[in-house]
């Protein structure tokens, strides 16, 4: 079990219990393959998935693995703005923690929201993605879906691929992976890169590169991990268009080559074909996408029985 | 049991399999009269009810039947709009199987999109409505009120009276009574009657009828189904008023007359009042609208526990 | 256990039936401090949640409360907007009757909908709020509240200020704080007051009254209620600014120093801080703002277990 209230990031998770988590999500992940994919662990606890931005994926994902540990989960979706006309976060998290939530899935376009309910509710804090800051359980079932394909998350060479300066999953996974000595390419175009990379807080320094070029990044990685373009963060003075973008940072499959021949080709969704990545590729023999969504629910099953389940 | 994955229309059902799924209806339908209206058959599976156009009837009668059956059931709704510019849809029906779910229910505005996505996933599809194309139960449900009330299938007149052009529940309903040698008796205003009524496919070619006089239609019929006039789909190229549609193709109380003593009068909701049909006929002893609705938690009941629950 | 079907609003709960619901509060409130907050008191009922106004903390509350009893809960929420292009009230409350819904708990804009619900179906209707008419659950949790603290309900005098004018709230409120003769100083502007307020309806009427001082209904104060400012409702004909509105009816800390020592400082939700009410006062040592919450999971179990689970 993990002694901590809350997940709110992979910062300050230690290497013990990431592995504690992906290890238990892997006896998790049998349940979902079962005829009756429910164990009663969790039954007779209270989870909120706590949603200020929109999130079909992640917020079914928790959704399903709530469910499936027979915990009782009751979807809250705000708006922010309509948020702002009304109460503010810390009386929402508080009204929750009053109505004895076990825990609160939270996602919030602030960095650093979910770390302000957690110093006010007994609920546990699970951070689904706080603006551009972190997203922890996407980073941990990129690792669950790496160590299973690569039977180790050290000493790899991962190339992470598009918006760096606002992406949290490019930012968890950063602080994951070089807590396990592997080494990461972050890559993007310059206006997309933060301007102080060399200043990203992470273990091990020396394990974090970046480059502009794309072909340094793909050279001889073990894994390559495509974000998402987020047309509706970006404008046309990040880049000039769609078809510029691919042609410069969309994952072809000439250029999986440069990578090793048993690269896996990682995006955790929801996917722009022909944007960040060609459709050959997304559905092609190195893609391991769909295994991500799967570890999805295993991980997630495992981070809220770590949290509220242990004895 | 159904030797079927899919629920995709009425089309290619047999007439064993919508028996089967009439008979077994028959027998759930009892467990919503029970104190603790609950069996435990469908424990531990996933069903997603994945809505691309709102419909607070069709899911909630869904949902209600996945809960009676102990089903875990997940409600997603997205609008096309978001969709077209996040993922496909066949992104979102990957990712919805990789989480192992074990039936979708889908609704969406394009006619096709379930087959589409029957193809691509070991989970279940059920179709709750594509387009102008099929909505097969609610083809079912209004079979198996037929059969309570007329104690059978075969050999009755059926009018089906509205937007025949644009409706997918006159199609399922056309495959299905014509399989069981009814008359379909098809009435719209011309404008709202496809070009080539004449070649809609059905079994038993000879007992499908299309008139554009509602006397008619209405003559000796033993079921009258009234069809929801789609105003959000409409406009005054097909008809110049909601007063001049009601006179020529409401369904009033004198016009009831026209059709047999013992005649049924059904709607697949939501009624416009006043519009296609009048409150007192709506409201009157033949009516059996409400047992529709009762009869669709039975049926969805059904082929829920058909599709997923046979051992 | 309670003689009736529904819970419409408290004018015409017995002080016996208020009793009877507050003391199945206190045995109830238990279950959701056990690390299992379940019991299966109405496993196999089925419960609709039907709001057609945004209500995020009510409904979560009636969620919650209904899955610790172990019933189905099914989210309907509907723009009453989008009810006037489609089916009427009457006929959503008929369906969901049709589909053996167990119980209704609905939220509309127009007083009196639930009553017309309640005519009509077979189910349980819980008013969780109409229009300016009532809001019986709320007045329920506020009493238990109350009682938790003062040890009575009776003698105590308690001040509502705020917009009383459109206030369910304050006209639950009124109905059984003076049906247990306690005092009820209502204040607000004169143009929030009701014109005749001298002539609301309520059981032994010297108990209510009504001033625009806000010194006057705070003086010896044993409870404060402060009631929302609702900006959506109000616009400048009503009060120039929020400034203003703060200057003459809001609670700052000074001014709660009129009422008794041991006052208690209640506010339905969600606040508008620094406008009827100033930060450190609902933080502070006598705000009870947070055991309303709780109250609220504990008083909707009983109300659902005395409505449905009585045997």
């Amino acid at each position: 079990m993990l002694s901590r209230k809350d997940l709110l990031g992979i910062e300050d998770l230690s290497r013990d219990e990431i592995v504690d988590i992906l290890d238990t999500a892997d006896s998790l992940q049998e349940v979902s393959t079962r005829p009756i994919k429910k164990v009663p662990t969790l039954r007779g606890k209270t989870i909120i998935n706590l949603f200020f931005e929109a999130s079909t994926r992640t917020r079914t994902s928790f959704e399903i693995a709530g469910k499936r540990l027979t915990a009782d989960v009751v979807n809250v979706s705000l708006s922010t703005s309509s948020v702002s006309k009304g109460e503010t976060l810390i009386d929402t998290a508080r009204t929750l923690d009053a109505m004895a939530a076990d825990c609160v899935v939270i996602r919030h376009s602030a960095s650093g929201a979910p770390h302000i309910l957690s110093k006010l509710t007994k609920a546990s804090i699970i951070n689904a993605g706080d603006g551009a800051h972190e997203h922890p359980t996407q980073a941990l079932l990129d690792a669950f879906t790496i160590r299973q394909r690569k039977k180790r998350m050290e000493g790899l060479k991962v190339a992470i691929i598009g918006d760096i300066a606002h992406s949290r999953v490019a930012r968890s996974n950063i602080h994951l992976l070089t807590k396990f000595k592997s080494h990461v390419w972050v890559c993007s175009a310059p206006t997309l890169m933060p301007v102080d990379v060399d200043k990203i807080v992470c273990e091990n320094r020396e394990f974090l590169h970046a480059t502009n070029s794309m072909d340094e990044a793909l050279a001889d990685a073990d894994v390559v991990m495509m974000l998402r373009v987020q047309f509706e963060r970006m404008n046309e003075s990040f880049f000039p268009s769609v078809r510029e973008y691919f042609r410069y940072f969309g994952l072809s499959r000439r250029r999986v080559e440069r990578a090793k021949p048993d690269v896996i080709i990682m995006h955790p969704g929801p996917m722009n074909r022909g944007v960040e990545i060609a459709t050959d590729v997304a559905d092609g023999p190195y893609s391991v996408i769909l295994d991500q969504v799967s570890s999805g629910v295993a991980v997630r099953m495992s981070v809220l029985y770590l949290l509220l389940g242990a004895v």
